[in-house]
């Protein structure tokens, strides 16, 4: 936004109640003299939210004007789920457990800025990474009219002392943690925890055990397997072991098996949206299990051709919602050829969990495309005719033909 | 072939000196009148081959008939190596082991045929599955003037029993354990071992652990992880903790260490190039470090665009070798491309092995394009203006914006 | 089929009421000693329909035994509008006339099938060509249990004379001009008329101009050009010049213009799916009017993203068509995608058709994304900050820079 | 750049002579007080190239820093013919002849630079255009220490009468009939020319005929057809009615059949870069017959496999070349894999130029993958076995049928 447009009279600020978001409430509030709203998601961080209210209220804000909202079901059941019909992974390794949570935080700021009246949302986002665009391309997407704030590429704070002495000068209370810069930046929701920075950001020194903080060290998980089953309806994930449970109660269950089991660890190399490498490590663990499990139904249920397209096409699915267009026309035409394929994905999967691995072991279903009559080494009763074979072989082999006899004859 | 074409004169047979192929060679002679001639490959599937040519000989063949030839790092070199440039996956979790291994055997089985004056050549593959298609298509790809003899498709020993009274009226020897069927069928070279059929063919049953013969179970592996670096240069591997190997020699130690720590078992549910599913147990372990060694090198080495187009057009390279379309002009095209994106992909991956996962925890380059100094959290020296991330957003959101204010209109 | 299998006992054959499928009619009789129903249908193809009927109780069928229907408006409606969402053409110039009537006619033939208790259908195309596949493949994928044949692949009738023979046997009359050889064939319905075969069997020579049969030379086409609107809604064309038409009436009136103009004929040598190519000479005049026109909506009413999405998955959709996969999973979830984007495709064409040429010239639409506030050479109230593009621009070189700088490193 | 940012000391301008770069030279003079050097084109755009050197000196420029290259031969040789082999279409009708041509300058300004020791470059295009991007992109691969500079996005004249108040006040020579503003914007090379802005803002209404300038009118195109043929080597043309030309002569005598036939006029709305839609109207008289062209000539000299993976890329490969990414790691990969295919796609092509249509008409080439023996309707000698296409055809509906079975049952 340039100097010129008229400064925002009312905005709504995706706030965590930690010492960064709050340095923006106040830096909103002298810079821009608007009311601030703030909006606290449950997206399964792990965080009790009612500090944040504390935090809100001590700082000056109005107590209609916080709202802290349990998304975790949302979250799970509209984004999560859907992302994992695709079987979607960026880069051949990233679940995308930050970039798939950011367009329900667009949505939730767009909904409370309509309504509250509220012309403009701020985030947290620096102006290097991805989350900034992923925030701002769903506010465009979903309300043009609303302005965004990007209070890390606007303002003149450039170090950690200068934002100190701004919380100090503006009676922001600073936990004695958070005085010391922490060693690496932690980003957490139901699907994963992201850690990157400061000490990670050399891609040739291994990360500190202690990053991976919500995954169990293999070394440490349990020495006896653990046998699961996970049933699907129409591509999602209903039932662990037989128990029906909503879906965030599934990712939280699966969470606590693979964290148990070490499983969903990933020391990565990615390339931002913006244009740079960064390294992070991601921890994933039930949402390893999820993409394991789903992909054993579809291995069954799926025919091959519409597998195969799926797989084609998950690539660019995954670079979407990496880069931030969730609420994009292509994204959602995507996602209707996906969800057309999960009609029969239906079924469940037997999957064995141990030192780090979710390994499909078995798998079956009402819906299940796997003929034994025809693929038996047996004698199979007339289901099969061998000698098609030959027919099929010889014409896929037509065109390699032609290509050599013309090949031979022009070499000559 | 239909029946009034001529019969061969001279065939070479893909012959592993087991008891199905020596059926069929002696088939061959008696069905066909025709010479036959031997080729068997080591391909590293870990059997001595001179018994092959103890039996040959046996029936009949004659000594400049017999032809054994250790492949190995031809294998590697040219066809496993080039398709890990890839990263190629079939169907999201097949490493192609058995896939990759097939149009060598065509390529020799050609120049054996044109080197002895053969005018047909011979395969041990059912009607039934993929590698039929795979040995046919490379044949006609190489020299569409030699004919195939697919046994299996052709005569009328269907079953075990006829198979074995075969074998005995033609004094061929049965060793005793042969006498009962195997309960599944298997398949092995350097790559892979995989084994399918009989007591596999439920996917909805566990695989007995003696199905995996070539990797420890987890459970055995060794409790201590252990630490291994893999160097590349322009994208393949040539040297493990700093020693320098041949291709072959690579693998051969990925499969020792993999096998070890127990990585790279797979239970798969697979969709056949001739329409059918079949189940599959597929141990991988040098293939499954290696692919997650070499996405670990392109992590900091492969540009993002190029990263993606590699990304997006795998599905089809990796359903093309599935196929058999190895000697095909669409596969030597997109290898064309995959090996352009490989000039720079020369570094070293260092890698954790532990309980049956291989995971990159490091990774260095001369010829890396991370740059911590874009990347950092700390004072950047103008290497990135955080101002021009508002600029991108702005105008990749802009078609956005046009779309939600159309759609607004229009709803009105 | 294999020979084992029974006899079919009630066969729906698609019958033509000309001589080839006469002699198949005959032919089952004889061969199958099975009931026989004939299936004609009215796909645009001009021709009278009831001279079939006459035919088919010449040669013994029973009146409740003949089906003869009209299938213009569901053709056009159910197969020819949907693949034209798609801007499908096949190898860059084919507009996959033939290719979308086979699926209805496989269709129609299972269905009459069903209804009469018809254990079999039959065909009369060739075992070289693509149709043989389109039907099969279509009724396999609608109903399993009904078998398919196809007695060009069957009978020793293998030469004209032969035919002609067959004929006279039984009695089939024979019309004088069918005598004689016709010098190449022709397939036609309200999409397009295709000629191969014959004269046409060389494609290093012209086609004599008589070939061309449907559209009028582009010489003799009128010398005033003629302006046309079309209307489309959700992607399909609803009105010509205002007019509100049925699906099958907008072609006919389209392949009326077109005609007259000259417009829409192609001499092209394509790729069967069988293996070879081949040579046709295609006149698809409304058809090459109608996707002009749905190009030029969807240039004002199409996001980028969703466009180049279609764009991209296109010639996979048409790939499918052509090969005979109408019916498959995945063509009908390509169409889920492709329809999902024709939501807001809907305006109004004006083109300009003249000596062989249909050219937009105009288009609006109340769902235009055209923004002329944002385009405007001329001041433009802010509606675009020309200093966006800068950050646009950096971030976009970003990745270039990297690798700019990394290759020039390394090559010191 | 940011304002902070050291003024550039040398620039190399892309200089067309006429008024817009003349004021843009005149402002890089007073606002950085640099020295400029000027280098311009023969891109074929039909223009004396001589009074810019006038104009140039006039302005100060000191003879040694006038650059006036022509560029002809290499922009048809290295970009157009190559771009050509991929027969690329932006958004299904689109040539690129404007995006193609920016690569190549941007490469020359950057030689240039480094041959003159600059450190900056500066070109005229606007902030909303796509040409900022292709150039800037451009010389960020090529050179990323270069600087660029775009007035157009820095300065402060933002209409027609502070243009030439500042031109008049600079001593800028002013032609008559710039006073006034021209009634839309022009950009030609050899390749095309395009024509936008002002009186074709809006798509809704008809481009006056004057718009076009290069392509006769099909009512004025001469009433007699025009047969020629185009010789192709490897994928580029060498030789027009057997007579060897150079690249550029090529393109130089196809354009002028093709504007003498009325060839190659296109009204389109197409989705910039940038975002938005904009409405231009294109001539590219001998691009239209060259891809018409050499789509001929692949019919018959390139194998479906390759042929179909070469459409499949196609959208991408036209998609990077629009925005800019010519330099890119994927553009260049992408060409590895569209050259590779072209090793055999040599032969001759014969066209009918009349009334704006070119239309091919025979291909022949010793390189022909085309069978008359195997697709001929006549007896064929055995080189196609018909009853092949059976089991090429129930292995292909094998998985349809399980489908189908599956559907049935669960629908029950």
């Amino acid at each position: 936004m340039s100097a010129q447009k008229p400064a925002p009279k009312k905005v709504v600020l995706a706030y965590s109640g930690g010492l960064d978001t709050s340095i923006i409430l106040k830096w909103l509030q002298t810079e821009y003299g608007c009311e601030v709203v703030t909006f606290t998601a449950d997206l399964g961080q792990g965080e009790e939210l009612e500090p944040a209210r504390q935090k809100a209220l001590l700082l000056g804000i109005k107590e209609e004007n916080i709202h802290i909202v349990d998304l975790r079901e949302e979250f799970v059941r509209d984004f999560v789920f859907p992302m994992f019909r695709a079987n979607a992974v960026y880069e051949g390794l990233y679940l995308l457990g930050t970039s798939i949570a950011r367009p329900l935080i667009s949505k939730k700021l767009v909904e409370i800025a309509q309504a509250t009246g509220a012309d403009a949302v701020a985030h947290g986002a620096t102006g290097k990474g991805n989350d900034q665009v992923r925030f701002e391309l769903g506010v465009a997407a979903l309300d043009p009219a609303i302005k965004v704030i990007a209070p890390w590429r606007e303002w003149d704070l450039m170090s950690r002392t200068q934002l100190l002495a701004f919380a100090e000068e503006n009676q922001i209370p600073i936990a004695k943690d958070k005085r010391g810069e922490a060693p690496f930046s932690v980003d957490a929701n139901l699907l994963h925890t992201s850690s990157e920075g400061k000490i990670l950001e050399n891609p040739a020194e291994e990360a500190p055990d202690y990053v991976a903080q919500r995954i169990v060290a293999v070394e440490d998980a349990p020495n006896t397997p653990e046998i699961i089953e996970i049933t699907f309806e129409k591509g999602d994930a209903t039932a662990i072991n037989g128990e029906a449970m909503s879906p965030a109660s599934i990712l939280t269950k699966l969470n606590e098996l693979g964290a148990k089991h070490g499983i969903g660890l990933l020391d990565f190399v990615e390339n931002r949206f913006v244009g740079m490498k960064s390294r992070g490590v991601y921890e994933t663990p039930g949402g390893t299990i999820l993409l394991e499990a789903h992909r054993g139904i579809e291995q069954i249920t799926l025919d091959s051709g519409a597998g195969h397209l799926k797989d084609s096409i998950m690539p660019r699915y995954a670079e979407l919602i990496y880069n931030g267009f969730w609420f994009s026309p292509e994204r959602e035409a995507l996602q209707a050829l996906i969800d057309h394929t999960q009609e029969y994905v239906t079924g469940t999967v037997r999957l064995k969990l141990y030192k780090g691995v979710a390994r499909t072991i078995a798998r079956w279903s009402d819906y299940s495309l796997y003929s034994e009559k025809h693929v038996t080494f047996e004698e199979d009763a007339g289901a099969y005719d061998q000698k098609d074979a030959a027919g099929f072989i010889h014409l896929n082999a037509l065109r390699l033909r032609l290509v050599a006899n013309r090949n031979a004859r022009v070499k000559k």
